[in-house]
């Protein structure tokens, strides 16, 4: 029900030229040009405040948990020990605030080219941004390719946490920047990567995944339900030089953790790895087969 | 990229006045009013052909193979036998085609109240309406709720392929009805409902869920995601009065069966029931647990 009185204002992404998903706004919060794009955070109406890069819709506050929760937990629950995290990318700092919630995580750098998303966050989306000032955060504003090709630090996980292979995050989606990364990564390291939609996304995917074989001897595609993106069904790329999420996943030690998850716990873990044949059969060629599951 | 001399036509659904879905449109195929709700059929640029009841999505070519393959394969496998179905509502035939894929099946009933829907997808989208003449179904244009109440056939499997709780669907969601639905069921039949959005339709579910407590002995909720329904996760409800969907699935009768899916395996079924915490817990006193699962 919309009042009369209220200005019937939207933000609208088109993706493809076929879609459009529109999110009803009360006012904007934040709009300015950084030297890499359009940054935008808008309050709407039952969605929460929202952040938009180059008008492309990257978080909401009503289910930015998902993305968050399933980007950092998945691996981090795969991992027996992961102390030292690399985020690449993750500006708006929910990725960090998850895995900074995992007690053993000693250290995480996290490098993100635009200041300004940074600042547009802590600003604006505080439940978000909240962990950038953990003391065992080390935030660099600063080229994550660069990073990566240049640093002598190893990693336990590295978390590509990007936007869309267009414009500043594109050399985030090459064989270049994967060699790098294979390199910081100690040996039985996991590269978690943003990759894209499961339905509308598959030729990028194919390129993407193609690039990361060879370079790493295990390679997996799991799912997440995202609001706010084109389609629902997304995707994060799993690269690991020594873990199968499955297999080598404990669902004991989430119950450990103690951790409260709003969308993540074992059974999801385990699901989000079971591809619909439709994604699995196009891949093939790329990903690695996965095990199957049993009623416990 | 749009073509300067190609008309922008799109049609737009809205959800609950904050969010707006909009499919490109080239051209409408049928737009009529029946005694129940308007149809319409557009053909879509990217989507295929999309059936539209009342202006709200029922149905797009380029999905549709996820919603009923999921609402129908995932009782059949849990059911050891299922020879006899009843499906209320599902005009488009999606719903029929996928059940009469098990070789077992004697005999579907479907009972759909508005037969302009039934001639709209014979003649606009075949690929779904094609099981409609198949000699095991016996389709009836009459009022579901009302069969439900009278008839005196009993069934393995009833499965309420319905629109959203207004106008001509709202009656199939109160407890006369799942009452009635239970009268007509074998004592391990099973009972499958369209449930609506994981995110946005909470305030639904419950009373939904609350009316089938007490009539169904398990009530579970499983997921799937589709690409025309605003926030891409939505749910089917599964309530039995004897079987549990997980360990009662026996995953190596699906590979007997040998039905080419695109959507739907064992994985999959598997996943579908791992729900998100934040979906588990809103739900608890409604519905069932699930047991947990393992790598095999």
């Amino acid at each position: 029900m919309t009042k009369s009185t209220e200005p019937e204002l939207w933000i609208t992404e088109e993706h493809q030229g076929t879609v459009r998903l529109s999110f009803k706004v009360a006012q904007s919060l934040f709009s300015q040009k950084s030297s890499y794009q359009q940054v935008d955070v808008v309050e709407t109406r039952g969605h929460g405040n929202m952040l938009l890069n180059d008008g492309v819709v990257m978080l909401c506050e009503r289910d930015e948990f998902v993305y968050h929760e399933m980007i950092a937990h998945v691996p981090l629950f795969v991992h027996p020990s992961p102390r030292r995290v690399l985020i690449i990318g993750g500006g708006d700092g929910g990725t960090a605030r998850e895995v900074l919630r995992h007690q053993g995580i000693e250290q995480v750098v996290m490098v993100e080219i635009d200041a300004m998303v940074v600042d547009a966050c802590r600003r604006h989306l505080p439940s978000v941004s909240r962990a950038l000032d953990d003391p065992r955060l080390e935030l660099r504003i600063e080229d994550g390719v660069r990073y990566a090709a240049e640093t002598d630090r190893r990693f336990d996980l590295v978390i590509v946490d990007s936007t869309d292979p267009v414009g500043p995050a594109a050399p985030l989606f090459n064989r270049d920047f994967y060699r790098n990364v294979a390199r910081i990564l100690e040996d039985d390291g996991i590269l978690i990567t943003q990759a894209e939609s499961a339905h509308y996304d598959r030729e990028l995917q194919k390129p993407m995944f193609g690039d990361q074989r060879g370079i790493f001897p295990r390679l997996h595609l799991y799912l997440y339900s995202n609001l706010t993106y084109p389609g629902g069904l997304w995707c994060f790329g799993f690269a690991s030089k020594k873990y199968c999420p499955v297999k080598d996943f404990d669902p004991g030690r989430v119950d450990e953790a103690g951790i409260k998850t709003r969308y993540y716990n074992p059974g999801v873990h385990y699901g989000a790895f079971m591809l619909p044949n439709f994604v699995a059969e196009e891949l093939a060629g790329v990903l690695d087969p996965i095990p199957g599951l049993s009623a416990k």
